[in-house]
């Protein structure tokens, strides 16, 4: 049997990796195939190489489409060297963020176009999507305040960004949704944390009864 | 008055660094506006770190997709870095290979298709294309022999691929050249040096007489 590939997205501060740190373990109960979770770069030396790229901090004069195709680079070489391999060995993959983040970051929050930076991926996957996307969505001041409150100490680059950027992020998010409305399941992320994860395994090993013993 | 943007293209061994040698000083005496020679990543800092991940001689795993990605977002940072500005201030400029280059070699040469490549650098350049772009077309024979006679000391990774390989870039060119009549002149790099130098400089003089004193 061929393996599955599920993704996580959202915003920061929709609480993505509070859910996968409580999903995984709870699906891997019932799961007959062995789990694995990853997010780019994932440990793949020419992906990492490419992240250091895009994070050092003295690239004050890096381009916002350089910036996408390192990106699109980024992911093509995580995807050939890990999820590929391990689709094919029939494991089931939980991906923290896969190309819809590109769309909703870099397309709509950097105002690049998602239809423009959805091209260049398409390039990077040759069209491979996920079997299912969990889309957890939330209103842009809660998701801010949330990430201000918990993790004040590691803010990163995106995290500063103006409010109108992450309501851009969200509303990128949205339209994506719309647009699969088969693959793309969204969870109100306003909902306490065991019922966001609750919804998120309902939904899997429904829509999955071949993978789970349920 | 807008810079020239003017490009020289052709496989290894068609003669481009000794064109690019001879023509320019030739064309500063008559220039009506200062002239630089550039070749990606020119010294722009995020170009050459981008370079050093495709030439690391440890990725042996570097896929073809991620390659061609990681070129277009060396050759995005080099435009905007160093051609746009140039451009702006009326410079000429003799780019030493730009996106047909990668339409010939990875499109065609790596078989990921001409079309494919051209999308991911139409998203890198915005569709910028060349004033002008020299051509220097060379059966692949003679080509790979000129490479092999004059510096068997310094082949890299492209000039060891088969004869195949090669036969596959000089008709991505000639196919490119079809297509952009207007934009691409082909000149044949059979012809000895001092020729070619000759019909190059009359092109480009002949083209674009208000940037030069003739």
């Amino acid at each position: 049997m061929k393996g599955l590939f599920i993704t996580i997205e959202g915003p920061d501060g929709a609480g993505k990796t509070s859910l996968i740190n409580e999903l995984v373990p709870r699906l891997e109960k019932v799961a007959k195939a062995e789990m694995i979770t990853t997010r780019e770069p994932g440990g793949i030396p020419i992906a990492e190489e490419i992240r250091e790229v895009i994070l050092n901090p003295t690239n004050t004069l890096m381009d916002e489409r350089t910036e996408a195709l390192l990106y699109a680079a980024s992911r093509r070489q995580h995807l050939v060297e890990k999820v590929l391999p391990a689709l094919a060995s029939g494991k089931l993959i939980i991906g923290d963020r896969f190309v819809d983040s590109s769309l909703a970051y870099q397309g709509a929050g950097r105002k690049i176009g998602m239809e423009k930076i959805a091209e260049i991926n398409e390039f990077a996957t040759e069209g491979l999507q996920p079997d299912l996307t969990l889309y957890l969505d939330i209103d842009s001041d809660t998701g801010l305040s949330r990430i201000r409150h918990n993790r004040s100490d590691e803010m990163n680059r995106l995290d500063m960004e103006t409010l109108e950027f992450h309501q851009r992020v969200r509303h990128g998010y949205l339209k994506i949704a719309e647009m699969y409305p088969e693959r793309i399941h969204t969870i109100d992320a306003h909902q306490v944390l065991f019922q966001v994860v609750d919804e998120a395994y309902e939904v899997i090993t429904q829509r999955f009864p071949e993978y789970f013993n349920n």
